[in-house]
């Protein structure tokens, strides 16, 4: 999952479009996209809303488990059944929460933990153990709730950001990156999104249409990584055939990680 | 409390001058400020000196625990009763400091933890939960700990500045940003205050008058904050009003944590 | 330990040119730098290649405990009593790991863990706690642990860094920092070991030759730095025979802080 695309559940005519901007997944969205004296109306039109997505998984985001609609969005999620590839729970908090998703949907469904808040980023190691199949890092919202400021260079969001990487890592799940609120300046997004996967990031969650190209770019591995992966693995096999392990490559010196590296770039170009 | 002026007990001088330059707070200061020689004689000037400081609330910060001065530091503390708001610990490093301190004085006295080295950082989660109502990070000694070297960047105490105020949200307590010991240069202290805003911190130690203005200023909204902050809260209103949640606003998508952060800037604004 | 230069155990001719360098220790390795088809062979040269380096305290790499030549290569390195200073334990994920070598080793012997890998990150405060004398941080493996990418700037690696920076303070041993890949570009080297020494690093690995004075350099104190240090230390000393401990020195305020930091400076230029 490269790119997961946004859209609120009270705008069908953005659901409707979802399809058109070729993200490897879409999210229609439950809580901050929609208002307050929308949610209710919002749920109920939910199976219209995925039925309008045809080509593009569908997620669908719920409000956070402290919230009075969690229950009912969970039970709505549940009864699409296969419509849907699974849930977005929003601003996880406690392991209980991840688990209860979890135990509603069908085995084989999809369960990405939003970590976006003091509490969450403070207990992130145990909460993606607790039944997480993903995990996203909502910088915007955490910001918020430490009472700071974003800034372009993200350095407020650096040790949170850094952290959820690692917990990710080690659950064994993938860590979807912050999104890029300022959706007309590609450049910026660009950048945010080549930050993510030097992090260690696998994908990004987009919510504008223009940002899907970006960030399917960023997160496969360009002509260029593949060509030094490949040259890097066959200087190393050509060093091991004469018995000489760490080898140099265009100026570089070049063991284990780099080969493991170059390995996993391959693996995922497919 | 977004600016917090020091001056040294063995300075007289300075701690009359204190009021005159319109901190939110000052620290009459008994630890790094005055030589081991005159520690006693600095405490039991305290009752005149903080006489002395007539428009300003005064706090007292104290000698670590691990020092031999602590106990008498916090017993004369507590003889000033109401004529302190309260008392700063330095260095903290074990629960029992802050219960100690808030334990002798009075209910409603202000304790503020000064998390400054290698074993408070690793703990500040720990300590913040005992009995503090506000913390401090300091650079300057954690990093001196550590045997590293401060930066004008400051890149080499970014965890632990960041994990303090992750801390200092768990705990619900206000985080009060590092020291510039570089007194003269105006710029770098707005840029780092700006930069400890960015990742939540309150307000500033200062160490010099003239940082006090520029704290004051930094941890202040500025008018271009508010009239954006009330333009953010506008366009969602308008936009619930015709049930959307996630709107446009210059450029950016505005939703949950966008409407998170203006409203925190309105309420700090008063 | 300002240098620790690298050669890997199946290149004696690199391994006999190691004294030259003049690195503070010499790592013989039996990890990345030898091909899986060469791991018993390097293995047996041990005691021919560390009798040929004279003048240089000896270490070996061994094979990660997770691998089936971590046994045979401890006991190896144990039947080379004080030919060798000690063993450099790669990617250490267990404490067991680090009791297991300290415990083959005689009295005295040292034991450097490489925290290397996202579980190595997750859990060093408690590693370093299991008998390590000194850690270095591998940031090429952490990093391709994680599925990231390395950068020249390194802000992917700055959380992992700082943690182990401050783990290696709170267990009382020496930190080593990452090496820099890019051999050929000095400057690279020496902003990186700057940043390292920031952190409160100690010293730094080398995998060439050149990038050994270096890190000499940069671990020591320069002659300015001396002379600043000296410097403050007497103003220190005169403002505290007039009573004053919080003195001006060019520009800045100089208290505790300072002097902790000046006197190290001079303690470790011996």
């Amino acid at each position: 999952m490269r790119s997961l695309l946004f859209a609120g559940a009270s705008r069908p005519d953005l659901v409707a479009k979802l399809d058109r901007a070729g993200a490897d997944a879409a999210i229609v969205d439950l809580e901050d996209a929609v208002p307050v004296a929308g949610k209710n109306e919002a749920r109920a039109a939910l199976p219209e809303l995925v039925a309008s997505v045809a080509r593009t998984p569908v997620l669908v985001r719920v409000n956070a488990a402290t919230t009075e609609w969690f229950d009912a969005d969970l039970d709505a999620v549940a009864e699409l059944g296969e419509a849907v590839a699974g849930v977005v729970v929003s601003k996880v908090e406690a392991p209980g929460e991840l688990e209860s998703a979890a135990g509603r949907l069908g085995e084989g469904a999809v369960v990405i933990a939003g970590i976006e808040s003091a509490r969450g980023v403070a207990q992130v190691e145990a909460l993606l153990e607790a039944g997480a199949s993903a995990c996203y890092f909502g910088a915007e919202d955490y910001i918020a709730d430490l009472g700071g400021r974003r800034t372009a260079e993200g350095t407020e969001a650096l040790y949170a950001r850094s952290r959820v990487a690692l917990a990710a890592r080690l659950a064994g799940v993938a860590a979807l990156d912050q999104v890029v609120t300022d959706f007309r300046d590609d450049g910026a997004f660009e950048r945010d999104a080549a930050a993510g996967r030097d992090l260690g990031y696998r994908g990004k969650l987009c919510i504008h249409p223009a940002q899907v190209p970006i960030a399917n770019r960023v997160f496969s591995a360009s002509e260029e990584e593949l060509a030094r992966a490949r040259g890097i693995l066959a200087a190393w096999e050509e060093g091991t055939a004469r018995g000489i392990a760490a080898v140099e490559f265009e100026g570089e010196m070049i063991d284990g990680p780099a080969i493991r590296m170059a390995r996993d770039t391959i693996e995922r170009a497919g």
